[in-house]
């Protein structure tokens, strides 16, 4: 930690700083420049709130210089994490495409399935299925088996976990779930893929923050997905593309881009999953409504534009060479 | 709802339009502008997604007319709500003034609740109770007694109301888990008070839809709390003390204000704390650290600063008449 | 415009609505409903203040229905407009790409554009030219030239159209500047293209509102850019990719992106630049120091690194078929 | 000026910081740290932007120490700015009010300022009067002289401070114009008050920066306004009263409020007003249309409602100890 003492702070003030350091177990390192004191400390970073400081008398300002997390951070796993499932790997060379299944019955989505597995998907999400009753879950498990599709099941609370997990192959947590402690601590003790969706109004550091609770609990596969943020353009959530870069340069973690939640919009779909793909997405979270000429969620494609998408989306990761 | 069609569509579309409003069970009146043609229904709008209409060929824009919360909201009650707890109410003319403590053993905590209830507080918030195990919590529940001071209890997930209930006077949701749904719906069994804190980038709107959740279950005594929405100013959380007014527009239930939180800044809390009363709230939040000369909570205030806050805020509420 | 009453509104609030309406000069279709009544209004919907409507008694909301632009609409022009400049041309099928220079003198600004141009950028834009005396506007006119590069400059205030007008071939309004009537009074009096940057804080809306004042002095060379919006993510600018396709929605205007402003920072500049063509951009403005192994402009890149990217962005533009 | 290296980083990493910075004419200060090694700078800081550090290799982050403004500091006045303008005092232990004249003919405005001067006013400022000729503005000028109502005109570029010179007591900056540097260069060559609104995408920062820029002109009579800001809460700018205090806190330019322009709604006018003067502000300037059952100006107060909320604020004020 750093700390910067005001112009003029008096040598009291100094030390009053140098003692609440020493008490919170920081060794102190002194500088007297011209114009400022400056303090810097080594010690418990995690458990320090640099406004504690910056509400003291003759303080200027407190930085952290640690990150907040370790097991997610770049320092940590020299190599960009793979995480592999079934044939398929996320993080690596190949984009990684799953398709959400908004509001189906049973039919529907036996025969949604086989036309997402022939467009190259690599994983469903059928949507309501936990809190449906687990009926659903059972179809979409056995329709997905035979085409070789993963399946994701979403999960907002601890309590769900432990059903999604008996039938799942990947969990995943929704955005407005993502600072819920006691979920993440439940995933940190499985040894299963997990897809942690951004908070609307989460920093990546902080996405950062929650995925290293699920990695200090023993459960390495913590995948990441950027999905929109909330800002003043309200017709929509925006989303935020750098943060994919930022992901890389901080982590070694893979991230996934969700277009459908992050526009909300059909019509925009097609462009931001091609964005997504072109900025460095190790793959995307796309809903599609097969069967239905004109699909009634309003960010769904039909199996057509998804097939056409996917073909399109190959062309753009072949430019950018991802994985390493 | 209304839905708007883009000069120029065509029949064809705003058949389309209609068809799909009926199958969703609306009554459909429509109005042939010169420009614009406008298609009114009457339905089931809290199942409304107007992206769904605005993603159709030839509409320009569609909206809810409806509020997507009934309980909720000013119509169903044409008084205001008021929530008696112990000898004090939440929602009547006199301030309702709670007191948050942060970290602190079972002397300090003991110490403190003697001063804050002499400073003329109606209930403490002991914070890290519940996840530190239960003796802490019985503490604060044997200290506060004799004062006639009531317990709140922070609950962020379903797991937690149990526990929380045995012991607690009110039910505090912290604002990341105010969308978090099976621990509203588990609020709603209640029949006792909980303040619904509003997410740090939720609407009022949003909050009302929250609200709904507990008092749809049967638990009418819900309590808002505005404590700080996130924006660009990125160095503390961003108070919308003109969500006090519109949740008064639109609702009868209560509304207390956070500057704790919303702040995070000890040297900010007693000018928003002030602003808050001044603005309308029925009462507040507010951290307090008594017995500590500095409190090493940033938010905190001293018991001395509590006590002359405290003071001014009775005064301000004298000039601006509340509870009407 | 549309006027939704509050459901038990009574008759002389439904009166005072449509008086005021009748005032404005808007013809009113009244359309009585189970719960709300709906007024309908076709007048000069450019003047009208939706705020003003729902401040009075009984009203529940009030919507404008008609775009407040007209020549920058959609609807205007059907093809989507092309801006032909020297030998090359904005909104074709062909990226347009515009290379920045910051900080340099005589000597530098020339070595850059030679390095620019063969690297197959469209045109320069020096960057304090203006205001640092025309000296440096001249080295840039006549370097540019035998390049066959265009000579952008930025215009912040009215007064300095005349200079800039004088050696540019496209003037441009920098984002902070977006709003400035008089200036954009003054450049709707040119006959020359101009390239408007949304405002960190405006909507798309917003930036057609701007470009309709320029388009209405009877100059139709509007270039729309996007260069990042300011949000709650507060170490860099978020950049709006999804703006691409609002704007291609709802303008015909072609549309560039400014990754430099847009992200600040040198390592997610290419990221976003091929992101931004993916999403559909017609062009990008991207700064360059060439001459320096390490630029000391945080968001510039090298000359190599320009060129690698430039060859990347036309691939990426292959896929993805625009000036359709 | 301080540079936290990477976890990691090598000597040559450090030493191209180290160069660089010695290049910016910093002296530079290393320390060698168990984790991380840290340069310390003292140097010109206001030409300093941190992501040129940042995106050099093996650095993790660099912070400015210095404030990037001094005139407006609070170390370069002891005692906070008091500015006197007639018979009034803005910045002393009385509030000082403005009323907003939104849209009206010489008629209506000769009545409005006699039924605003007995409300209690300060001064008046004429909306539309520098674009519709300056007929108006001198009907405004000599009907606010017999009440001792101060002049205050907007200017929204550098051209229009001549005209507006002329005629006003005060000249102000609205919020879209807060980074118009040409406009704030004209107002510091000016010996005359100006209010200078905070840009609704600004920091308090930012806006100190831009008074800056009016104080090194050499007029001291700088004015700080908050006037609300863009969030997600999209219906109405958001109100950052919060910024009072850290206007104080880092200034000793007086501030005031305008919370006309921070809601837009009547209905929310006078709670926030409240606000804004028990959160200590110096002032207010509110829209105000006498001489309408109903004004048209959403934002407006009736001359009645104004007179009431002078007298309730008055009330506040001496609550709160202001002017020291």
């Amino acid at each position: 930690m750093i700390v910067v003492m005001q112009q003029g702070s008096n040598e009291e003030q100094v030390q009053a700083v140098i003692d609440r350091m020493v008490e919170l177990d920081f060794t102190v390192h002194r500088s007297t420049g011209v114009v400022h004191t400056v303090l810097g400390g080594v010690g418990p970073e995690e458990r320090l709130n640099p406004a504690e400081f910056e509400e003291m008398d003759g303080v200027k300002e407190c930085h952290r210089i640690i990150a907040p997390y370790k097991l997610a951070g770049r320092h940590y796993r020299p190599d960009r994490t793979r995480i592999g499932i079934g044939s398929r790997t996320i993080g690596g060379p190949a984009l990684w495409i799953a398709a959400g299944l908004p509001e189906s019955d049973a039919a529907q989505m036996r025969a949604a399935v086989a036309a997402i597995a022939e467009a190259g998907a690599a994983a469903i999400r059928p949507r309501p299925v936990l809190r449906a009753g687990d009926d659903l879950l059972k179809v979409a498990h056995d329709a997905a088996k035979p085409h070789g599709l993963s399946l994701i099941v979403e999960v907002a609370d601890a309590g769900e976990v432990a059903l999604a997990d008996w039938h799942a192959d990947i969990l995943e947590v929704p955005s407005r779930s993502m600072q819920q402690h006691s979920l993440l601590v439940e995933l940190g003790r499985l040894r299963k893929p997990v897809i942690l969706e951004r908070g609307h109004a989460a920093t990546v550091e902080e996405l950062l923050i929650a995925a290293e609770v699920i990695l200090s609990g023993g459960n390495d596969q913590v995948i990441l997905c950027e999905s929109g943020i909330r800002t003043f353009v309200s017709a929509r959530n925006t989303m935020d593309l750098a943060a994919i870069a930022v992901a890389r340069k901080y982590s070694h973690l893979p991230i996934l881009v969700n277009p459908s939640t992050g526009t909300g919009r059909r019509g925009m779909v097609p462009a931001m999953a091609r964005a997504a793909v072109a900025a460095g997405a190790d793959g995307l979270l796309l809903d599609v409504q097969p069967g239905l000429a004109v699909p009634t969620n309003a960010a769904a494609l039909t199996a057509e534009a998804f097939a056409t998408l996917h073909a399109q989306l190959d062309q753009i990761a072949a430019v950018t060479e991802r994985g390493e």
